[in-house]
């Protein structure tokens, strides 16, 4: 509760005490195009013109470095919700071939929506609760790899924050992500002659630094991060890549209102949005760029507006 | 599988390149004795001066600052376990008033051994498994409250490690020890008129940095650690202290083989115990030390026989 700015005590607004607060975007690392991407790039050019475009399959495009969204299958869980929908919005844009939603509620104004915005993407939605047994994920997998053959993308981005509910933050929040990427493995994992594939999970900032009067969502995200960070160590052995997209406060319902644990502070969220944030809409852009990066490993921080790569702290090493 | 040592192709053993490995345990951080510390433990000392030793009660001493253990009422869940028995057979050495033993299953010889290693402490059993709904766990300590009138120590030490199992390593990693002290926090609470408390939670190292083989373990551990974290900062607020304890890789049977996700890694035991590791009882002295320390919001890394205090890294404030 400290640092309360004079603001809140007149509601929220934007002042440019705040506005100067923000880190400028030029601060976040660029990528270098002397060194390894480059060469990558280069390869994938040559590649390219050296390939008829009439051909309809992947064979000659360079999958990973030159576009993580275009042509591609991409499981996105959650894809209609607060940040979900701005995100499905701006993929589709990128023109995915087949954009396949998993909700919990079917809004088929919205998926017509997502339609019309490229009408040349296929937009396929089923019902899907994370917090299903792993053998009704694997269910829905199966359809899904049954009709589109094969997914390049898989996009968690189920999350509920509400201390008062312990059993369902950790489900939704953790076990969901952890179940639906198993799901998904048998049909990606290189050791079963799969592709392989890319894992991108929608973390949280809290999970670097909680927000402590909501300690359960908060750790619930550390777990979905730590878990994140070793699918990615697994790359070698799974083919399996994966990245987490961890977003500052952003203005959706889920900020709105929401209970801390046990009542600790029951104006968190009106404290929390008193400081800046940033809008769906510019986390989905930057979550856009972070897909097309497609760094495995990547710890992606998307807050108030500018997209940056955490460096995460070692204190221990397991050796193995 | 990166360093996979040498000896490992003969079988396990330590040779000196490993030990020589070993971080010096003067390394440690001290307690400056000219700050804060040393002021506490002056007024206590003049405290004590004052008052007759044959006085019954806690009035005359100084419960934080001088002794965490000595004459305290401590529920210790998993007790019994792997760190779990060293660490209470330590407890008992430095004299708690009750030190209560919560465990899935009840060894009777055990009891009777923490009995005897010091016959003034009344050595408690109840049966307990944490994955138990939350409404159970309260009634458990409604019984212990009821019983012992007031407790100052609530370690939670349950774990499991087996990546096979997933929301079962979840439950108890995590959930448990959340559902634990939400259950306690009603008698401790200071806004209910609570005395406060002191949560030590055992969490691990593979919650700073991932055994990535068993990912779901390990952020498990990464929540545990993520939520003792939050709850030190609530302690303005709820008047109780937390920190962790973060053991490194330590001989118990839960290491001695277990499963990786996806089999990933079917050897992953054997490399890990290819390098150094410490016993139970190392990690035990140090846990005794770490609770004498009584320092709220420490993230102790207990490795190798050593003890030290972790900085946890800040990449993101909510500011509130």
């Amino acid at each position: 509760m400290k640092n309360i700015p004079v603001v809140f005590k007149h509601g929220v607004s934007y002042t440019t005490r705040f506005v100067s607060k923000l880190p400028r975007c030029t601060d976040i690392p660029r990528i270098d195009h002397k060194g390894k991407d480059a060469l990558v790039w280069n390869l994938s050019l040559s590649r390219r013109s050296k390939v008829d475009k009439s051909d309809g399959d992947d064979k000659g495009k360079d999958k990973c470095a030159k576009d993580a969204i275009a042509d591609r299958n991409i499981i996105f869980v959650a894809g209609l919700g607060g940040i979900g929908l701005d995100t499905s919005r701006e993929i589709v844009k990128s023109g995915p071939k087949n954009l396949v939603i998993l909700d919990r509620l079917k809004k088929p104004e919205t998926i017509d929506e997502l339609k019309a915005i490229n009408p040349d993407v296929n937009v396929i939605f089923y019902p899907y609760d994370v917090t299903a047994p792993l053998k009704d994920s694997a269910k829905l997998m199966k359809k899904i790899f049954g009709k589109l053959k094969k997914v390049d993308l898989l996009i968690n981005g189920a999350g509920i924050l509400d201390d008062h509910q312990i059993e369902r933050t950790i489900a939704v929040n953790f076990t969901g992500t952890v179940n639906t990427t198993t799901a998904i493995m048998p049909y990606w994992d290189k050791r079963k002659g799969g592709p392989g594939g890319v894992v991108a999970n929608i973390c949280s900032v809290t999970g670097f630094n909680a927000i402590y009067q909501v300690p359960v969502y908060s750790a619930s995200k550390a777990a979905a991060l730590s878990y994140t960070m070793s699918l990615a160590k697994l790359t070698p052995i799974t083919g399996v890549k994966a990245y987490s997209i961890n977003p500052g406060i952003t203005k959706t319902t889920l900020v709105n209102k929401f209970n801390s644990w046990l009542d600790v502070e029951p104006c968190v969220a009106q404290l929390l949005l008193a400081y800046p944030t940033q809008t769906t809409k510019q986390c989905a852009k930057n979550f856009v760029k972070a897909i097309k990066k497609n760094k495995n490993g990547a710890i992606w921080k998307l807050d108030l507006g500018c997209l940056e790569a955490i460096k995460w702290t070692k204190h221990w090493d397991s050796h193995i």
